[in-house]
């Protein structure tokens, strides 16, 4: 495909370096717009009692015209987690392959979303043509199944985008990553290879999740008198498969417990991805009908999140499953970056209980490392190499396997988010930034914490809060009533009333000062309280509460 | 030595499992107390605002009479850190090696405690006696100078405590780790072997320290056209000799930077466990002086640590260092568990500025792996095995080491805090319990923060808080002056008017409903408008805001 006019093709992500997660891209080229995934992001430390974060698609909603679709290349929450916030925005339709269609649609359920939106379903090594664009899928290995790369035709040339994968020669169900179809583009000339570099800084090869198969025999081979509880994500049904296949050929039942674990095993038996042998399944409450010997529990909490079945087996606060001395757990995990703590709380919880805890070695990345990137661009031989998903350092070891192969240095881009890249195969440049963010969900409400009430958390977080009443009287300014003090997380009321009563001293003569010198307005009245009790709390305690002086009239 | 009478040996560790880091073990022999160590830990994540924690030594303040002295083990501050909080209530003698009381003594400076108590330098083969014990301090090897093992002599036996250790056949300063001393106590006949765990769940030998300086050199070789930024543990005196060794062999001048990277360097250098050789070592103004490469810095900030020196270099807040393409930052550590995400931070922000960041592989363990384990008990021969220094599943790893070396089962313990466990050659078993605990440090505040204020700092800190006050007259309860409603940390009120106004509208109500019902305790009138509001605010925003309101009388 040749490039017919003087039109560009403009790559720009919506999310992603700045937000991990957020991973959205728009591919743009005359008056089509083409949004390859749809993500959120979870909060960092920083942004206290914030739930999910979306992205900012400003830009969508400016150019709603020429968007012709959602692309999406596989059903984990950071490619489609924001879809039914977006969506209702940019109401376009969306492709993606069974499976995928199949998370996002029981996700558009709970939100309402079913009927007013359109899903399409897509087969690897299909395509649609979507404005100036057509879309191929094709068929990758990831931790879910049904992932796709995708080969996306544009009048500017070819742009492959690996999605999340890994190269599997021996999946555990369907087909191996289709690295000939990946040959024959490149064979045709590749503009640009968008690559996943999750796992970028890794060497050698990730194992097939075969592999994992043989471990859980193993174990179900050495633990033959005890039960056991495997932990692993909801998503990765490969895993759940592999699961259900030692328990059936060692004679044991499998219950599944976690919200999450229970609703993507519907989805997939549902679809086909899960096969389960007839009356392997049971009930959780039919458990007590069975040795523990005869028992498996498939379990979410793999992350050590404090609400999963597995933290509440390990608190003792679950109201079906208490973990017994010799019983066998197993995280069928790694910690992701930031749960490494919460995954050893709930470990050594489950140890003290006498579980004999199995962490280590019972699991495989869903990313491809060092050997297979490279594979990849062996493959497809872009003109332009722009590493995607993962930290900076992340993309930053693409980039330099990148140009170990040969790719030059100036034909590299690590984009930000909102950089609006621009190329064909004459020249490709980064040409401006449109509007991007991150928009913070808390409860119901969609962007309606912004920096200031983070700001007030932290500080509240941190040292807690100071209230000052009084009651003034109308033009005279007379005090009437207070000054009250009331404190929130600050100290231990009872053990410091001396503070809280040479506090209301403080005050008093804050009141005695602005009165003497005639001040009556009561902004500088409240200022003047906040700042001489602010000094007085810090000499005493070094501490620094939040002060909030409130002045009623009468 | 035999047991006497029929008295024995009580080991009660007063922090350390259930907060690590805490360690602080009182070994006790009729009316002799001995405490090795004296740590501090650093706050859970769940404990908003505290700074650090210390143990509750109620036992040892009733006990004070008994109790002889501290003995410890080596200058980190899990085993020193809350020295200058403890010795204020529990003022008898500390005993260490030269470095370990150096830092003491610097600490106890900045406490003014240098006058009021009482240090005294051992070296390693002596031994004090201290009331029925005797501890003589054997020398160890761990990731500071001057670790010491402690062999404690009592009535009922010998006990081996490791302290932190590894084992280094070519240690960078000063001898190997004394093999020979504990093979001739075990020899003699060991009671019990308190060991190490942390390292418990890895396979193999540490490598040793020297071999970090071999990666130095072979970086140093690779860079000699940039500047080298090296931060690492300030208190890992080696490694930072190990810098300057290579500093000064490849032409290079040392700049140090970080507050507690300057104090140990100048104690280490003073007390003569640091080389350096003359006219390396420059300040941080000469450094405009030399070409980039010419210099290292050493710095703090290995962990991420936000207000440390090479944090502040990577986001620009860093008064003195700017960072520049092409500089190379090495990260000489390996992140503590729970700081892997703000290390990562800091690479992606170093790495984003241009620096070439190496953050794999330059760095060793200062802890035991199995092998080392297996050597130590192999050499000691204990009778009783009491793993120490980990979480629970790295004291449980240990315990399957020990088991596997033919200790019986029955004959290991894992101690909880405040577990008394009684023992001499005939039995051992844990006899009772002692009061321990964590006692927070906020501040100037020891103590005074506690689960009330953390709870109402965590609901903070989720959710923000909504006061309501309001005026009412003397007896009449008439409303004379609000509802009015202040919120903070809760939405941004600017963008929530509606909210607010229908808030004091719910308000308004609950006041009418309890003025209709003849209600007049103030406790009944606000609990009303809490719920009520409470109700609303969650219907409208399922969100939990801490709702506080506040009657003023008139």
């Amino acid at each position: 495909m040749k490039n017919i006019n003087n039109s560009k093709l403009k790559i720009i992500p919506l999310g992603g370096l700045e937000q991990i997660g957020m991973n959205i891209t728009a591919f743009e080229f005359e008056d089509s717009i083409v949004v390859v995934d749809c993500g959120l992001s979870f909060p960092e430390d920083d942004m206290l009692g914030i739930d999910l974060v979306i992205p900012d698609v400003t830009y969508l909603k400016e150019n709603i015209d020429k968007v012709k679709g959602f692309v999406i290349t596989h059903g984990h929450e950071d490619h489609i987690g924001a879809l039914p916030y977006i969506i209702k925005d940019i109401n376009v339709p969306i492709y993606a392959t069974k499976l995928t269609i199949g998370i996002i649609e029981s996700k558009f359920k709970e939100h309402n979303l079913l009927k007013t939106t359109k899903r399409k379903v897509v087969k690897h090594g299909q395509s649609i043509n979507l404005g100036s664009f057509r879309i191929e899928f094709i068929k990758t290995n990831h931790s879910i199944a049904d992932a796709s790369a995708l080969a996306i035709y544009s009048p500017a040339g070819i742009v492959v985008h690996t999605g999340d994968f890994k190269v599997d020669y021996t999946p555990v169900f369907g087909d191996a990553i289709d690295l000939q179809r990946f040959a024959e583009i490149g064979k045709k000339g590749v503009l640009a290879l968008m690559c996943d570099s999750t796992n970028a800084l890794r060497t050698g090869f990730t194992m097939s999740e075969k592999t994992v198969g043989k471990t859980f025999d193993n174990i179900f081979a050495e633990h033959r008198n005890t039960r056991i509880i495997i932990a692993t994500f909801a998503s990765n049904v490969d895993r759940v498969q592999q699961i259900i296949n030692s328990a059936y050929k060692y004679g044991r039942k499998v219950v599944v417990e976690g919200r999450s674990m229970v609703n993507i095993i519907t989805t997939a038996s549902e679809l086909g991805y899960l096969n389960i042998p007839d009356s392997t399944l049971i009930d959780i409450e039919q458990m007590k009908n069975y040795p523990d010997e005869q028992m498996v529990l498939i379990t979410t909490g793999s992350q050590g999140e404090s609400m999963a079945a597995l933290s509440r087996m390990a608190s003792d606060m679950h109201r079906k499953v208490t973990i017994k001395p010799n019983d066998t757990v197993i995280f069928s995990s790694n910690p992701i970056p930031g749960n490494e703590k919460a995954v050893s709380r709930v470990i050594n919880e489950l140890s003290a209980k006498g579980a004999d805890v199995i962490f280590q070695d019972v699991h495989v990345s869903g990313h491809a490392c060092q050997e297979e990137i490279k594979l990849i661009y062996s493959l497809v031989h872009p003109q332009y190499a722009i590493p995607v998903h993962g930290e900076y350092r992340h993309l930053k070891a693409q980039a330099g396997i990148a140009e170990s192969l040969g790719i030059p240095k100036d034909k590299i881009f690590i984009l930000s988010s909102g950089d609006v890249l621009e190329l064909d195969e004459e020249q490709a440049k980064v040409s401006g930034k449109v509007q991007t963010g991150a928009i913070l969900v808390d409860g119901l409400g969609v962007g309606d914490v912004g920096n200031i009430v983070l700001r007030d958390r932290q500080h509240l977080a941190e040292d807690g809060i100071m209230i000052v009443v009084l009651t003034l009287e109308k033009y005279s300014n007379q005090l009437l009533s207070g000054p009250d003090i009331v404190s929130r997380g600050f100290v231990y009321v009872r053990e410091s009333e001396d503070l809280m009563e040479e506090s209301r001293q403080v005050v008093l003569d804050a009141l005695d000062y602005c009165s003497t010198r005639h001040i009556t307005d009561w902004g500088k009245i409240k200022n003047t309280i906040k700042e001489d009790l602010n000094s007085f709390i810090w000499k005493r305690t070094k501490r620094n509460p939040m002060i909030l002086p409130i002045i009623m009239e009468v």
